[in-house]
């Protein structure tokens, strides 16, 4: 009978779920449109009908579910005031699902569950210090010191993008302004992309696109060495270096792992985001922290770090 | 017998000791110049000649000895290229008092001795995730996250007094510029408020102060509603408010703690820091996190913490 823990991530746009064994591998998974589910009921119900019986018929024995979501609260279980789900107000997803499967489940937020996913399947196992930051539509983190995840007094730390690095600068989704994750995220460098087409004469292949622009985009057209779209890459990379040096005098990590849509752009983001990072850094850090791509295919990503959460609370 | 732990901490003008019980009591201390300790041979040499013959003769049985020190390693127990002391490079100092004195010491810099002293001793008891602030000479501090304090992979975590505020602001003592410890301490109140002095009209005591001017007649004058000693503290608290705020996303702690000299300004500094942190929270920390003052008082607070790194490692 093989061990497993049910990974479910609950995104804006799909919920993804699979079956990983102790090892990190994926041994079935599946995903659902995240808007066919209007009340979390719902998605509780689609649940019980798709999962429960999977797992009977491939006598995998579940060790509990591990649930990744946006606004995610660890020791509530709950969901809060989530703007990217259909669902409004507080839900006790923990609570629901536990009912539905008779099973121990265990939430929160999903880039807190991206570090975990790095500490047990990927590139930090054998790491006791580092934080993840996901590249996103938003800016997401998760720290972990003393091989343990930070959660903090109320299950809500871990919100790198809401540190405020311009008091007056862009209005953040959060009511405030300045926030990292207008600058440093997908919507945060089409921004600035955007404000340099307006704000200069640069000649750019982003000024004749026939689709929307967007972070990917940006960086084809930086591939190709379009000179405003490097622009673009490099004002959010110092941005982002600042950024973790500052993040750094706290924790002081053994490494930093970048994930998500921006982090796509390998070269692009990494290299001025180094430099930047190493510069802006104390002595005492200076060229000691790596900056690495997680180690995780993007595609599991979701669902391991899910995985991984149930791995480390129910095990 | 009573089982003490013996803390001493090294500072930059004087070096104090005592016997502190589990309870927190101070049995016996004193002190020492730093400056009459050229090699830190001659401090441990001191240290055999008065701390090991005061025990013996008080029938304390020491379970070890805590030292709380400016660039303080944990991991290595050594202090490292630490400006403000007499001893230049990197100081072996934990090996150098275990050899001497037969115990087992154990080393952390001076703010991350203040945490556990507040943990161990103080208003923290209760708490598993926290941070203490120290306002002297440089901005100190110590995170713990899930009852433990954050050292790092390297030993060097809690360095909160260089994050970076402003990239082009003032020059740091390490090299950089706009750290937050350069505006927020008490040098940096001292400087805002020579710059007040240069750069407006405003009238003021301190135009006239016969002593030189310092964090202490900024409070003094500040107490007699002095307006630009008020504005110094309200720009200063403005800096602070803000780092904090932003400190917070990191590791969502139930309870900051200001302590060490700016922080004895009491309601001068805590009134407009408390409404700045307040005002720069992103909406799911606000008004959930205490500003506090330090419990412990001043002249024990430094004993206690190195004492707390003992009993916190070695009983």
């Amino acid at each position: 009978m093989n061990k497993v823990a049910i990974g479910i991530d609950i995104g804006g746009s799909n919920i993804v779920y699979g079956f990983v064994d102790r090892e990190g591998n994926c041994l079935e998974q599946g995903s659902w449109k995240t808007a066919t589910f209007p009340d979390p009921k719902d998605l509780v119900a689609q649940v019980i009908k798709e999962i429960k019986p999977l797992y009977h018929s491939k006598n995998y024995h579940p060790i509990g579910i591990g649930i990744g979501a946006p606004n995610g609260n660890y020791y509530n279980g709950t969901i809060e005031f989530a703007p990217n789900l259909p669902w409004t107000g507080v839900v006790p997803l923990k609570e629901l699902i536990e009912q539905a499967m008779g099973l121990q489940a265990v939430l929160t937020n999903d880039a807190n569950a991206a570090a975990l996913g790095e500490m047990t399947f990927g590139g930090a196992k054998t790491m006791n210090d580092f934080l993840v930051v996901t590249l996103g539509t938003g800016l997401g983190s998760g720290f972990v010191a003393n091989g343990k995840l930070i959660y903090g007094h109320d299950g809500f730390a871990g919100e790198l993008g809401h540190t405020i690095i311009d008091p007056i600068g862009r209005p953040c989704g959060c009511g405030r302004n300045g926030c990292l994750e207008t600058y440093v995220s997908a919507t945060g460098i089409t921004k600035t992309a955007k404000e340099l087409l307006k704000e200069t004469e640069e000649p750019s292949i982003l000024r004749s696109l026939s689709v929307a622009l967007s972070s990917f985009e940006i960086a084809k057209a930086a591939e190709s060495k379009d000179k405003l779209a490097l622009k673009a890459f490099d004002i959010t990379s110092k941005s982002l270096g600042l950024a973790l040096a500052n993040a750094v005098t706290i924790t002081s990590p053994k490494a930093i792992f970048l994930f998500g849509g921006l982090a796509n752009a390998g070269d692009l983001l990494f290299i001025p985001t180094t430099r930047y990072f190493n510069e802006n850094l104390l002595t005492i850090y200076k060229n000691k922290i790596a900056l690495l791509p997680s180690s995780i295919p993007d595609s599991e990503a979701a669902i391991l770090g899910a995985a991984a959460l149930a791995w480390t609370n129910l095990s």
